[in-house]
């Protein structure tokens, strides 16, 4: 029986030891990508004022999923972060970094939705972003490490919706509705959800226009796509993975150019995303500063790595070698533990006077692979055995040459 | 001129790419150290339930320093971490790992303290606790995993205040005011600040013993150490690090037995602590489950580290190589940057269509150590030149061999 209270708060996650380590192997892959990739940290806090976030999102999401708060103490208001995008033009504006900026960032992100699968209250981002390019090669960027990343990852399966405001602009501004751009976009996105008929019929409350709209949405799209997107097209090194949808309308309170989206099949939402917002930094900065950027929501990406056997569960533990002590040994146990830590190994001992059986019952859960095994008789020779817990190879060693199992180590 | 609303909450910080990687490797180092004491991660929400942490703390942090918050879309009242302890007690009573459990953590932390030098309201903590463990070994696993990480950091200088809270309850007992302990604590604890003379005035208005448990204190306070304590001390092996003083009283709303704090010479405040803490897990168990752990602040740690040269900020970039181009060859230097990307080089190519100086300017700029130099002279020949700015060496190479440089940089 779940004791309620002792779960985080609804929409939040503990990792044990055996997901934090994934967690983290997950996390330390994109890391290295965007390093690989010419990207450097940027660390802001958790915490902001709800004055730098306000605005940003739309109505809607400040109503409703925005975490804003007072605390008795103080009388500000503050927000937990929305995203890793409105902290980094906060950042931007403050710092005035050279040109090309390229920040990454692996952070928590708040957002108080309805919790369901894959959809979290805390979640993590992971974010790249390129500030101060205006030109196709900075989208490129931006979607060949996502590409990259996805694959390093095992999502080989994943596949990239992308599209371009101004070819949806184009659009509407042909059929002469130019000023209701962003209603219509709205409508537009709902495609996968309501379908043609449902956007047709809801269209059709907004304007006239509405067949006109759908006859070109569907017939020859790509006509629209300004040259900046097919330049960026041809810049992406696996086109194969890329699927052009003029229907994919989301975000545009934000974003001004290219935009995408991660998806996996049969999982019931994006596992990333991102564009290019050349106006928002100028809110802060006063300026046009033009920038794109792509995001990965990485509790999804657990979620359906897990659910699809690309992530395994697979260790519970870091250590790698146990030292466990037989009979009155334990001080030179201890000494060898030590000194196998001072060599860099992951090393576990015994700190609750157990006998050798329930040392052992604990290795043996953990599975931890190797063993140092000391006792008495060995110790006369100033020996100890190793072990191999998976080939059970054993062999004695001497203690002054300890360091020497590295070499059997995987 | 600072513009004020561009900066983060008062008490909390942004870490500029510079920063962010000296932080980085901190925590890498630490972590490291983490897993060689055979350590695992565990990570859990920075929001908690109220509730959860009610009680904990006292009531003075409780009113004065915990970030409570309700927020408009919710009844609930939530808090953040005030530290990486109650919500480790929590996850214990939730999950009931196998004993001993040793998890670390590396976690922002909240107290609305009023900020000052190496003080913060939102700053990160590195804590590793065992949980599970009644024995003198698990505290000295502590104590000693804490020195060694302060020593690969490079704080050979620090040392580690530490005491038991038995032989203070030995000496009060002794002169038969045992109900006033937390009382009397309080007040030995001040002894820094207010030195001598203010101890003994402050404890004289709560007891009449008053001189007789200075003259305790000073006089043979070894004797009053349980053998549990000379046990720990026994088993730390760098001795010499540890400076035992009975007037560290700290934090017994909480602590139960030994107490350390971590400290620099000539810096105003502990860059570290830990104890045991018996009684913390049974709020949430409601059995008794021993446990010792130990937090490292690792912003003080920064800036004592900085303050003293002990950490340099000699790195702005991760980035490795940069691909810079002349002429008509962007595209090639395009193609060439991203075999190298694929190759687990950390590339920079310019997204911003600049000449060759102004490339440069740039590379300078971020002090990026290798170059690849596109040009159209080499490409006829199936070459790129690749520059190591540091030693001025310069060779040819042919693109298809280009993943050779890897053999060449640092």
């Amino acid at each position: 029986m779940i004791d309620r209270s002792l779960l985080p708060p609804k929409g939040t996650k503990d990792l044990p030891p055996e997901l934090a380590i994934l967690f983290e192997e997950i996390v330390s892959k994109i890391e290295e990508k965007f390093k690989e990739y010419g990207f450097d940290p940027v660390i802001t806090p958790i915490v902001e004022y709800w004055e730098i976030l306000k605005g940003k999102y739309g109505e809607e999401a400040e109503k409703k999923e925005i975490w804003r708060f007072k605390i008795p103490q103080s009388k500000k208001w503050y927000a937990l972060k929305y995203d890793q995008t409105v902290p980094l033009a906060r950042f931007f504006a403050r710092f005035q970094p050279k040109l090309p900026f390229k920040r990454y960032v692996i952070d928590r992100t708040y957002r108080y939705d309805e919790p369901q699968k894959g959809r979290y209250r805390e979640f993590w981002q992971a974010d790249a972003d390129i500030v101060g390019s205006k030109y196709p090669e900075a989208d490129a960027e931006i979607i060949n490490l996502m590409i990259d990343i996805y694959d390093s990852l095992g999502f080989k399966d994943s596949y990239i919706r992308i599209s371009d405001r101004r070819a949806l602009e184009n659009i509407v501004k042909e059929v002469d509705e130019k000023e209701k751009f962003l209603e219509i976009a709205r409508i537009i996105d709902k495609w996968d959800k309501i379908g043609k008929e449902g956007v047709l019929s809801e269209l059709k409350k907004i304007t006239n226009k509405a067949e006109k709209i759908i006859e070109k949405l569907e017939e020859n799209p790509e006509e629209y796509y300004p040259k900046e997107f097919l330049e960026i097209i041809d810049l992406v090194e696996n086109k194969n993975r890329l699927s052009i949808d003029i229907k994919l309308a989301r975000g545009f309170d934000y974003y001004t150019g290219m935009i995408y989206e991660v998806w996996m099949k049969d999982f019931n939402r994006a596992i990333g995303g991102g564009g290019r917002y050349d106006n928002l930094i100028k809110t802060f900065v006063g300026k046009e500063i033009p920038a794109v950027g792509g995001s990965i929501g990485i509790n999804p990406l657990i979620d359906v790595g897990l659910e699809k056997g690309i992530f395994r569960i697979n260790r519970k533990t870091y250590t790698k070698v146990a030292v466990v002590y037989i009979g009155n040994t334990f001080r030179e146990a201890w000494n060898i533990a030590n000194k196998l830590r001072k060599a860099g190994l992951y090393v576990y001992i015994d700190l609750m006077r157990r006998n050798f059986k329930k040392q052992m019952d604990y290795v043996v859960e953990k599975d931890v692979r190797y063993l140092i095994i000391v006792g008495e008789v060995d110790l006369k020779e100033n020996k100890v055995t190793f072990q191999d817990r998976k080939t059970h190879e054993k062999i004695k060693i001497e203690i002054d040459n300890l360091e020497k199992i590295k070499e059997f180590i995987d």
